[in-house]
């Protein structure tokens, strides 16, 4: 059951330069589709992040290679094997599906990126997805971003989409992206994907260095169970068709672009915990006063992860000096007497202590709510930051315990 | 339910130069032992470390202190309340109680330690322990280390003693220990503590080195659920009351000396973890062919805190992929085409992919046992390290989710 709101958005904005096409390649499932292009203008710059698992999936590997030597034309993406642990077998296969697309594409092999989503340790089925490219290709088409989302899916329970118009100046630009789970909260389901396109000219090194900034305030900001899976990768493409080029962060437009695509980042992000298997609250974990960012994260990572905290807000059980106890275990160094901690508008600790006036009655009546935020002053500078988390439900627990068995 | 092989040794050792004294205070439980005293001999070498939780507990803050200024002749110890997140009111009624003592034992306040464990963030009943001191020291005997087992739990379902004796040429050495189930696992419940006793003439400066190293090896190096308590301590007390001093490591008995102290700490650990709340399985994580130790520290610690890899094994399901990606998600550089995994006697990873001659039925057998396994080879040097740790399974969530609410 997802949490809160999940609503796709009223309008989902085609981006000129960009189309999608899906398939049933029948990799997994026997009737859905599993299979996905991404088509991109060749004027379009492309940014790429992935996963930082020392297993790296087979695609991770040969999408990095690639977006080295070419300027990426084709996104190739499967669900249902995540062509993980799968050797140099695995390496082949991925390299095939992509030689076959760009083939029919008529475009070098390193200008299609793999993508690969589902069951780890399984041989990939590359003569299947082959055998359906065509079928994709002859989908593709600019309106059909919630299609693609749903072909990303392995198990995940919605379509994650954002979409965003803003006006600057005289341009209108667009923004527009899909993600699907996180497959660390889901057995043997490798991947947290996202991929977001936008019609704006940015110029690629400035491409590259904000999806590193939008993944850190986003994708990088979740937390379901703390683990990471194999193939996470998050992809950001500017086709330049609207407005002109935007070299660097003085340009006047560059400010409220980054605020749109940040915008559809984090609603990419928290769609993933919102339909955390077993999640039954959201929890945005928001930490302020803290000596730098850095300092701020690993405090709010903390908590995040507490399997204590987790269970307790589960429980809708106020339970504070868990709380504390995982700020504590932050391995940052704090002055117990500056920290303050609030549930909602409920204060429930103040200097360290419990906070004057606070009654078990207002912390209960906080904790029953299905979106929550604790926040944590830690007293200390003018930094901020925050994370994006569940709780931890024995669905979580049964869901990962009664996969294969 | 505790796990395994959780019987108390045949014989406990008393150890010469330390008596032990139990009382019911009426702290948390109507009618039990929730006070303990433990007095040493003044010839003794006393060592202590304490939680690296930055909300460390008002008794923790006032060990620290003590410890700087002499060499501490009584431990008390109260169950039932944590004294944590009390503020500076915590640390006068640790004080309190500490004065009390020291005015009944003629000590200096200074040569006494407290320690605290139960509920986080409630006021110390500092009066009840003062009014039942004189109880517990007229109990004092250097045959009660089984009633002060029992008298230090909070809701441990065990009494953990572990017990050696050696001898090195024409000495013999005694050793004995007590400890208290990791708080962590405990909703509210702060603290593990351990107490151990040699009669060996240890070198002050050595036996902090020594308790150093003897924590990195056992209660260091166990994982129930990733939290670390606020009141976390290990005092190590050795009598001087059997064989010549110690001063250092080349001491021809210093070796055998550690050793059995060693055992004593790892049980005293692993009891810990049998006793976990809603642990089936015990599960040691062995990791081999490191670079370093802190590398395959890093590996069995990402492997023993997954979440997904707890509930497999709840499951007993041999589902290698999770086992991988955790190793993976180490933070650790590692080539995927060097790495070996067993469960047990069965390979299930070789270079990277699926062990040949692996089945799935060798491997769920495996997986079936109480008492597994995981070893991780990592190829790369010949530094080795091993993690403690038990499953995940409905019941942790339960216990943490029911209490209180």
């Amino acid at each position: 059951m997802a949490v809160g709101d999940i609503s796709l958005p009223t309008t989902i904005h085609p981006i000129s330069g960009v189309r999608l096409g899906v398939a049933k390649a029948h990799i997994r499932y026997a009737d859905r589709h599993d299979l996905t292009i991404i088509e991109i203008d060749k004027n379009a710059a492309v940014a790429a992040i992935t996963t930082q698992n020392q297993f790296c999936a087979a695609p991770v590997q040969l999408l990095r290679k690639h977006i080295q030597q070419s300027s990426p034309r084709y996104l190739l993406i499967n669900t249902g094997n995540a062509n993980a642990a799968t050797g140099d077998d695995g390496y082949q296969r991925a390299l095939a599906t992509c030689q076959a697309l760009a083939e029919r594409a008529s475009v070098a092999v390193s200008d299609v990126l793999p993508y690969s989503t589902g069951v780890i340790g399984e041989t990939l089925p590359s003569e299947k997805i082959i055998a359906h490219l065509d079928t994709a290709l002859a989908d593709l088409a600019e309106s059909h971003w919630l299609q693609a989302a749903h072909a990303i899916c392995t198990t995940d329970t919605i379509a994650k989409v954002a979409s965003e118009r803003i006006l600057v100046g005289d341009t209108v630009y667009h923004f527009t992206g899909i993600s699907k789970g996180a497959g660390m909260i889901r057995p043997n389901m490798a991947t947290m994907l996202g991929f977001v396109a936008t019609d704006a000219n940015i110029a690629p090194q400035l491409l590259n260095t904000m999806l590193k900034r939008l993944a850190d305030e986003s994708f990088n900001r979740i937390s379901i169970d703390g683990d990471t899976s194999t193939n996470d990768c998050c992809t950001l493409i500017a086709t330049a068709q609207s407005g002109t080029i935007i070299n660097d962060e003085n340009h006047p437009h560059y400010q409220p672009i980054y605020e749109a695509l940040r915008r559809v980042f984090v609603r990419l992000a928290t769609l993933i915990v919102r339909d955390g298997e077993g999640a039954s609250k959201f929890i945005t974990v928001k930490v302020t006063g803290g000596a730098d960012t850095q300092q701020c994260a690993d405090v709010a990572y903390s908590v995040a992860h507490s399997p204590l905290v987790k269970t307790a807000f589960f429980a809708s059980d106020p339970n504070w000096g868990r709380i504390l106890a995982a700020v504590g275990n932050a391995g940052v160094a704090l002055q117990q007497s500056r920290v303050d901690v609030w549930l909602d508008e409920v204060a429930i600790c103040q200097r360290g202590g419990l906070a004057v006036g606070y009654s078990e009655q207002a912390g209960a009546e906080v904790m029953r709510r299905p979106e929550i935020t604790i926040h944590i002053n830690l007293g200390q500078g003018e930094a901020t930051d925050t994370v994006y988390t569940c709780d931890l439900s024995y669905d979580y627990v049964k869901i990962n315990a009664d996969y294969r068995s």
